[in-house]
């Protein structure tokens, strides 16, 4: 039986009769391809290759949802048949998780896409924290006791860098509310199963790596309280999505997915400290 | 004796009649302050906050060059007396210095400047390397035994990554053409002196620093290979010139040099590799 994912926070969904992906009880992701744009193109081809790809150490393989081919299924918005890519569900193992879809970059367009997309794009970049962090927050949501808190598109979109300092106090904390209890910042973002750790491999990958270009590509960060407070491994993961932009990197170093990155890096660290002072002051 | 510098590559120069940086016999380079624009303000601004920030370490401050405040001299223009921000003359310790001037970053706007600013630097970002590399290479002298080859700025302007690779690999060969010999690429770009090491030394600053936002800084590489030969140090250093356009980081990396920066940094280190292979080939 597939259904609408329970846990998606970005992206199209597959409501209101709309085109979206789906999952099944099986731990697997049916995203559509589009007949609309070459991105579902795009993205196979992507996971196509890089499935294939014997230059990807086995520690940077493990960011990637799993890739399972693609199967003809009835699409969610009631047009039939369609191709749809077959992937891990990465949300399946965890009961609450709570999720921050991050997208990497300071620029999401590139040179190879049509002038429309680019100037879309640079207005985006322009009017969120995608320019400024070089990065911005693409969706989330958040468990606490009352259940989950999940702004609005709209609300998101408007994010500021306080806003973004904000979610990930609130990410770790027990409480959704101005004063965050860091309760958890130092098991999810520190240590060396923690979110940080992680985000470090990550980037010396890309100082290195010279085959593919990320954009408009996101992080995903999940935290499950329950699996923490059962102790289950992994309760922090981070994980990369959306690879309908990828493009080659002929033999240049994605810096731009890099750079914010690497100030996606330093705001987490500046929580885990500010959460280690306030621990202090208590 | 005021007299135009000999070893400008980039930037505007005191010919023809018109506005640019004079040097003296002392060691300073004398850049008027505009009236057309807020760069020359922006400029002084950021020599004034930089010299007095007492949160830069000893060891970045050497990538600077040192300033003196300034002073109001006849400009190259013959528009009468101009102030003029005082600086350390950078090549004035090298005889025959080799300079590599690289715009680093790969946009060279910011969100403050105005919209004709930011289509122009963003038309000349996507016509360069400079969305694709995240630097470009602005301006270049090369020394060899029949003197400088200092191509023009039109074909400098046309660089590709290619182009890019040829000159990186030509600075530390002995000869000027297609057939590099690498003579000096250990020595420069490698050690612990060397051009990579002090690169490397930015990058771990550049992690951290979110103090200022570097738009449109150039690295200045230099090397002297008289300098070298009669075993003098330093026969290679790395500057960062023009300043015209930093901005606040407000507590933010500036992802976008940084990115550039490792994109640069990888460049080096491929033609060092390439070096070493073409060595033990021979």
């Amino acid at each position: 039986m597939l259904k609408v994912p329970e846990h998606q926070v970005a992206g199209r969904q597959a409501i209101d009769g709309k085109l979206g992906p789906l999952i099944d009880n099986s731990g697997h992701f049916y995203k559509p391809l589009q007949d609309d744009d070459e991105r579902g193109t795009r993205e196979l081809t992507f996971y196509h290759s890089f499935s294939s790809n014997t230059r990807i150490p086995h520690h940077i393989r493990r960011f990637f949802p799993v890739f399972h081919g693609t199967q003809l299924l009835k699409a969610s918005d009631g047009s039939g048949l369609r191709p749809h890519l077959v992937l891990q569900d990465i949300t399946s193992d965890h009961l609450n998780p709570s999720i921050l879809d991050i997208k990497i970059g300071s620029r999401t367009w590139y040179l190879e896409a049509s002038n429309a997309y680019i100037q879309n794009c640079f207005h985006r970049d322009k009017t969120t924290t995608t320019v400024s962090l070089g990065f911005r927050i693409c969706g989330l949501q958040i468990y606490n006791e009352s259940g989950f808190w999940k702004p609005e598109r709209k609300l998101v979109r408007n994010f500021t860098a306080d806003d973004v300092r904000s979610i990930l106090r609130m990410f770790v904390s027990s409480n959704v509310g101005p004063e965050p209890d860091f309760s958890f910042a130092d098991s999810v973002y520190g240590g060396c199963d923690g979110i940080l750790e992680r985000l470090m491999e990550l980037k010396t990958w890309f100082e290195d790596q010279t085959m593919y270009h990320f954009c408009s590509c996101s992080v995903l960060l999940l935290f499950d309280k329950e699996s923490f407070l059962k102790g289950k491994t992994p309760f922090a993961e981070v994980k990369l999505i959306d690879f309908a932009h990828v493009v080659d990197g002929n033999g240049v170093i994605d810096h731009n997915f890099l750079g914010g990155l690497c100030s996606f890096i330093k705001f987490v660290s500046q929580v885990l400290a500010d959460s280690k002072g306030s621990t202090m002051e208590d």
